[in-house]
């Protein structure tokens, strides 16, 4: 049976206050709540519906009913299963960023367009994701959704950008997507480096773009004489991994 | 002065059966309804704010106030614009799909997803998406406004698959993503062609499968031990119009 002040708690965490006060956030779904068990994630809080389908663990669940779930839940359509768990402190590794290919978020704004950008990250071996500390919180209940699983594998840090950049390599490639950039099919990237990707209405920041050392472009094939004016930031970032990687699988090696 | 009808027609307008009965759907903000406005898309009603931003139009116009617009409105948060237009009447040309790329979709369910695969659609240049009756009505509010203008410019078709592939050139290229497929970096691609992209949860169906010729695959490059499943279904096909626009531009022609 769920007390009131355990639901009230819960759903505090929808707010990004509460969820650093209590060190808390929440996840739903058997399909999720599956793999944060079998993360390194440590779960404080296990409900589920009685017929459930999760692997084994070690964590102390509660069986409760499709109208408690209903209390708790922040879905339109509860789901089997749901939890509470401890939200994980990892340290930003300088030297790790210096050598990998990287993604930083220059105040991305949508916690849709945040979740779906982790979870391609994850698909394309991209494994720490640098935000500028207005970007969208990567523990908020709808990014945790959207991630499909991928907050348990990719890293997201919130950082003053200008010191971030400041603290790298000097030669380090800083990429960023912008209408004057070179046409992406055309250029020669690299296997290592950072690639900026810009708020949603606003782009790239006057005050980020100065780091940037390659300007990239995503070339416009319509021939309508109306053109499109932008591609979506999650899809872009899409296009962008996947050219990164291939170049590193076809060109790169 | 908006009449109680005239209101509840509109708000009618978000369900399929009253916009195939009364052959209308509708359009929110200043800049979606400034390029429907300059589009060849008849538009029936306009509803403005008097300090609003629109082109030049002949149109007559009706300014309305906050409150009513509140009234009529599909979004959470009001814009200055309001339109009702006549769905447009196109005729699918069997000769124009077997010279082009084009995208088939097997039963998209989110409206989310059509809506941004046809704003990435009008960025590629691929005029035509061909889809399955079960896909998403792209005449919804909720895809109109995830077309970001691109509803006036890129032809949706809703037929049933079957007859539509079999009225197909039968040496035209038709492709399909499969966990099984080749690794589409790695592959011959063609500039012409059908690229068929599967519903989020099922992917692609058995009797649509029958009719691809060569299966791809968008390569995981994660080295977790636990590797993600999947990837959106906007996302991968933003990759693959990416991938065969690339491909023809660097290695097609």
């Amino acid at each position: 049976m769920l007390s009131k002040s355990k639901i009230k708690q819960i759903k505090s965490l929808e707010y990004k206050k509460f969820r650093d006060e209590l060190g808390l956030f929440v996840a739903e779904g058997e399909k999720l709540v599956g793999e944060i068990l079998k993360s390194d994630i440590e779960v404080v809080d296990l409900f589920r519906f009685a017929d459930s389908n999760l692997p084994k663990h070690n964590i102390r669940e509660e069986i409760i009913s499709e109208n408690e779930m209903k209390r708790i839940s922040f879905l339109k359509t509860t789901s089997a299963a749901f939890i509470v768990a401890k939200i994980p402190h990892k340290t930003l590794n300088i030297n790790e960023i210096n050598k990998s290919l990287n993604i930083v978020l220059d105040n991305i704004q949508d916690p849709g367009n945040l979740g779906t950008i982790m979870r391609l990250c994850d698909w394309f071996g991209i494994q720490n994701i640098i935000c500028s500390h207005e970007t969208a919180d990567c523990f908020s209940p709808k990014v945790v959704q959207a991630t499909m699983g991928a907050i348990c594998r990719v890293n997201v840090f919130y950082v003053d950008l200008n010191d971030f950049f400041n603290s790298l390599d000097k030669n380090i490639c800083i990429y960023g997507t912008f209408l004057d950039g070179e046409n992406i099919y055309n250029t020669q990237l690299s296997v290592q480096g950072l690639v900026i990707m810009g708020n949603e209405g606003k782009g790239i920041s006057q005050t980020t773009e100065k780091f940037v050392t390659k300007k990239l472009f995503i070339p416009c094939f319509s021939t309508n004489a109306a053109k499109p004016e932008s591609l979506n930031v999650s899809v872009a970032t899409a296009i962008i991994c996947s050219e990164f990687k291939r170049w590193a699988l076809v060109v790169g090696r």
